[in-house]
């Protein structure tokens, strides 16, 4: 091909033999196309054509010939941007072509091929910016660790070391009994180390550091997490029971056994038949004041005590809840001692447990269903801190309301629902250390003769992993925010605490749900091998969005729990006060819906914390300012309540999350004021927007349709997001080192090995 | 209490004892305004104080008594709306009372009371529009069925037959051997009913129907999906490897002990080190011509085959993948026949084969990893359908590139990418079926006095199965189309073809997650036990999004397919010219972009098909155009195209996803022309408006930021939406009774007991 007019055909030739870009019906397009140029002699069509027979290809080394004369034109030429602009430097800038050019063209686009992208498929192009990125060190990470950490460092180094000895092995049988007994010796083990008893009184063997107790849970949820709910059941539930609606005859009876777990126990509230709606539960407690007995009944199979922890195989006795019943009066739910097992562990009489079976995860836990038949317990067996039988029989109680009484006895068990997100968040932090450290390491596809680039390098990838990690370190703080709340509370503020409390246990627990979810298809077919672990941590904390409380139940409650604040807010304002107060509200933001500010895409603007803050509590505010609304005009409206409240329940669900993610953010931001170090905090302002960025990014339907922003600015933070991502891709591994799970408890062979 | 002064105070007592609205310290606050009015006696007062002392609570008697007279109050008046109408009515309209007004309504802003909400609440009203709804009968689930099966209703139901019988009762062992042993039994039933061997030649013992082929493995994941999954690699992957890959010889050789279980294979092409990218996999497979055989190697760890099913315990044979090399030439990747066990099951000499051990599900599957040490194969055990190697050595083929080759190799193996969607599409037909029955059974909470109420009556419920259900109907007929488009292909439409299977396995598998993620939650605890079944049909399916192809690779697959469709239109315009037919586009839908197109909340408007069609079209062309126009951008500022691909990443899932909902929406559509019975096409068209409807909520962010639609459209949307699912619910349970899953297979206690 030493003529102009043949090298014009070089590219094309390339193309049709060498790559996947020609298809056989395109072979002939580009035979017929040089059979009909009246610019080529017979001679130069019958050598071209034979170039370009599909009976006989170009050898490899002729092929090989064809790449390197391409390759030097381009590399002699930067300026080389279409096949056009090749032919040219192929054909020694011969003068004929520029009347050839619309002919070319029009092959190319016969040819449905995009002259740019071939020229860029031409180059050899090893190293790409997608290829020349990764991992670098930007700040230490041991301080972050400690800036997690915070005073609970040494107890949570503790657990990490006890969690990391050689008995502390996962055990691997599929035999849930052999499970069950393994998780009981490591509970043992935690008690001996005088970890379950964390919580309790200093005068019954125990800690007295609730703190500590929430940061041994925590740390716990890098290891098995039944593990954590067997000890959260024996420690926390049956233990804390005592503690919380128990009076000192009962701390000194059983609190030192229950620490020990000489005494393993069972908290039986849920029934078949009643779980959310909690108040409903049917199992009776009747008094009998001749012997001073109570009898323990269930008056039906749906009411049997189900999915009881610790019921089907260890427990010898359970806080049981249930009506209590004086001479045919009901009193409301109360809570009751009943003994479930002998010293032999043989189940006494009167009581059938069954066990609850194989389920989707926690199988080192042994879930049960109780059911009692008129079982006598002695009178001293009722937790009466709250509410007493007397001397003559009768019942007596500080809070006179049933209802009233039964919530504040659910009330002190709040900690509960800071265990479980704080042990949630710990188990989505396992699996992104160990998607993002695969991410890290893994390679597939790369540019045309470069080497394999880090999938974590693809912007997809960040996109699903890098925001649900900012998310975790959101929560870190927003939960670390809550249980200090709850240390410090006081009895005023106790129903808003309990409301953050339930929010924080739901939206916790979803987003764990969602982070594990992104992070087993992150790591492909490795994700959904057991011994990377994921399973396990997914099907484990699936349930977390379902115990201590149903989340769509829970999310409701905080909801009507954000109105009932709202209306104090209100004071004396009526119906149309209200609707003033509404649309003055609005007024004060209306600065903020100004066109310069609902369209504004300065990059310092996105980036900035009152831009986020106030966008956040913007949110919040209308949200809730329309569901209240809505919920008055539907009752105004002639509808019943109860129905109402289930016309707007979607909606309600919006003013919990609203909610919770402007604590989150606010929590979020105020922590990282705090921070000292300099690349920390860096680091941890740009998780901050990110996490920012991408709530509202996901809020964006809303912000748009309120008018808060335009489209403009929308798209502009996808944008600013996508860069966030890009931006923290190189901090990613040392993000996750920073959580500092100890190797033997993340186990995944794809990270650790 | 019979003067009027104090009837007043009547409501307010009788809340504060009986339930859970007023606090402790709102009873001082009732004591402090008590004793501070003016208009009481000291006797009053003091009367009045002795009812609300909480250490002398009333007794239940009294309670009642109150109970009755607001009672019989609220009865005689319809009229009263607030506290303090029932208090006229209470004072026998006493003439006092006006006066009184601002004092009891400042009295209520202390309590935190809102009026309306205790009237309501003091009503009896166990009767509520929530309570009273339910299922209806309002179609003939027959025909429903017939519609939904079309010609496929003999295989279907010679399917569901089979899989009721005893000996398809699900394993319960948690030990895989004994689970896989019951897998392989299965299998051979089946093969012995000639259901494996469906899809190939009536020649070699086959039905030559593929369309029945696919009905057999949807029908089947109506049962366990091990089954399924084992039935597909054995049948589908390994015999059509054969029937695709190979010719005449292969098939008489193979295929009848293939169809018959006498001979169980495996196809081995992911590796360790590549899946996604299987171009680039490493084990070879070396032409030796002197005693023409191949050499099959595994050249180092990562090259090993790895996840492949049949291969842990029962594979004979095995389609392997690998670089053919002749004379130190590579040749690509092509396909081989290699033996890996005797006749008495021990692995052959070379070949060491490691179990993939324990898998978050499907564990009736014995998947594992091969590595082959210099094996050695006979020359015909090549499958040399589009390449051979000839008399003297050469390699030759139809097909000149080695990347085209391998991928038409891979194009005929597309049929998995149907089957797996439409198993994916049953298992969430299952988990529907589950959920709805038992929403439907399921009470919890209920109005004040009331019975409890089913809790799909509840909206969130409904919210949550009920776009699930109509997506799962849209995505029935959307690959019931696949199916026919494939079963009809021409060559010329095989690209498309490929695209829109990839893009259905990819948007189907992923809607199966999410709705079998809803129904586990649904189920609360219930759905946790593994005996409800949710568990398997969640785990089995997780890697449905990954096998088959990682689906965020296939989305970016098919997105590129579109684009070059979109440039195969643009034919032969320049960059100037696209960017003119962008802005024609826009303008030919300027109409529906008018002011009173984009505020348009008509209700009929909202549930027009055209309406319906026109959004998602407008939707998929824009995201497209915006696509590449960033693309063109970005190359044309310089940037590699290997990059520019990376920065829209997340656009083109978006390209991708728009296109599939329009497709599947227009099929629904399509299918439902063709309904002749009335009530069936009613049902099914709200489930059509129901799924149009909430994709364009779900997409509101998009259609807001593009301007297609305002704020005041999206959020009637969302109310319509709100609306349809209410609609729905009485259809729900026939609904899922019309997809008539055999009840053994369904199995849950939850709904089957």
């Amino acid at each position: 091909m030493n003529t102009p007019e043949l090298s014009f055909f070089l590219p094309y030739f390339y193309l049709a033999w060498s790559d996947d870009i020609l298809t056989k019906k395109e072979f002939e397009t580009l035979s017929t196309f040089v059979s009909s140029r009246s610019w080529l002699t017979k001679n130069e069509k019958e050598f071209l054509l034979t170039k370009i027979d599909l009976a006989s290809p170009p050898s490899r080394s002729e092929l090989s010939e064809w790449k390197t004369i391409i390759g030097k034109e381009l590399y002699a030429s930067e300026d080389i941007r279409t096949v056009f602009d090749l032919i040219v430097g192929l054909s020694k800038k011969d003068e004929k072509i520029a009347s050839y050019k619309s002919q070319f063209e029009e092959l190319e686009n016969d040819l449905g091929i995009l002259s740019e992208e071939v020229i860029n498929s031409f180059k050899e192009h090893p190293k790409t910016i997608t290829s020349e990125y990764g991992t670098v060190t930007e700040f230490d990470v041991a301080q972050l660790t400690l800036i997690l950490d915070g005073d609970q460092a040494p107890i949570i180094n503790k657990v990490k070391e006890v969690i990391s000895r050689p008995e502390f092995a996962y055990e691997t049988s599929t035999d849930i009994f052999i499970y069950r007994e393994k998780v009981l010796e490591w509970c043992k083990i935690l008690a001996d180390e005088n970890l379950g008893n964390m919580a309790y009184p200093k005068k019954y063997g125990g800690g007295e550091n609730i703190a500590d107790y929430f940061a041994i849970m925590e740390t716990l949820s890098y290891h098995d997490l039944s593990l954590v709910i067997k000890f959260g059941v024996q420690f926390g539930l049956w233990g804390m029971s005592i503690q919380s609606l128990g009076t000192e005859k009962h701390y000194a009876k059983y609190l030192k056994d229950v620490g020990t777990l000489a005494l393993p126990g069972c908290f039986a509230m849920t029934e078949t038949h009643h779980g959310s709606n909690v108040k409903g539960i049917e199992t009776t407690a009747t008094y009998n004041h001749a012997d001073k007995t109570f009898t323990i009944h269930t008056p039906h199979e749906n009411a049997q005590k189900e999915y009881i922890g610790n019921a089907a195989n260890h427990g010898k006795m359970a806080t049981v809840f249930a009506k209590l019943i004086i001479d045919g009066h009901d009193y409301g739910v109360n809570a009751f001692i009943v003994p479930l097992r002998d010293e032999k562990m043989n189940v006494l009489e009167g009581i059938t447990i069954k066990d609850c079976g194989l389920k989707m995860g926690l199988n080192g836990v042994d879930n049960g269903i109780i059911r009692f038949h008129n079982v006598v317990i002695p009178k001293e067996n009722m937790l009466d801190r709250f509410a007493q039988i007397n001397e003559e029989g009768a019942f007596e109680s500080t809070i006179p309301s049933d209802n009233k009484r039964f919530f504040t006895m659910l009330g002190t068990l709040v900690g509960g629902r800071i265990g479980i997100p704080r042990s949630a968040l710990a188990a989505a932090k396992s699996g992104l250390t160990i998607a993002i450290k695969y991410g890290d390491k893994r390679r597939q596809f790369g540019p045309e003769g470069g080497s394999e680039v880090p999938i974590l390098n693809y912007r997809i990838h960040q996109r699903r992993l890098l925001p649900h990690l900012a998310k975790a370190y959101a929560l870190h703080f927003g939960l670390q925010y809550l249980t200090q709340r709850f240390i410090d509370k006081t009895e005023a503020e106790m129903q808003e605490i309990e409301a953050l409390a339930a929010g924080m246990k739901a939206y916790t627990t979803w987003t764990t749900r969602d982070t594990l979810q992104e992070c087993r298809e992150a790591c492909g077919g490795k994700g959904y091998m057991s011994e990377n672990r994921i399973d396990a941590l997914k099907n484990d904390t699936e349930i977390y969005t379902t115990f201590e409380g149903d989340n769509t139940v829970l999310m409701q409650l905080v909801a009507k729990n954000r109105l009932s604040e709202f209306r104090k807010e209100f004071g004396e304002m009526n119906a149309l006060g209200v609707i003033n107060y509404v649309y003055d509200q609005a007024k004060t933001v209306i600065s903020q819906k100004n066109p310069f500010a609902t369209r504004n895409t300065d990059e310092a603007h996105l980036l900035d914390k009152d831009f986020h803050l106030n966008a956040f509590q913007y949110r919040e505010k209308q949200i809730l300012n329309s569901a209240a609304r809505r919920l008055k005009k539907l009752i105004d409206g002639g509808l019943d309540s109860y129905d109402a409240f289930n016309v707007v329940q979607h909606q309600m669900i919006e003013v919990a999350q609203a909610y919770l993610e402007r604590v989150v953010l606010e929590q979020f931001y105020i922590q990282i004021e705090g921070v000292e170090d300099a690349n920390c905090k860096a680091a941890l302002t740009e998780l901050c927007q990110l996490y920012a960025l991408s709530q509202i990014e996901k809020n964006k339907g809303w912000y748009l349709e309120d008018g808060y922003m335009e489209g403009v600015k929308t798209k502009a933070i996808r944008k600013m997001v996508n860069q966030l991502c890009w931006e923290v891709r190189p901090n990613a591994v040392d993000l996750v080192n920073a959580f500092v799970i100890p190797e033997s408890c993340l186990a995944a062979p794809i990270v650790v090995e």
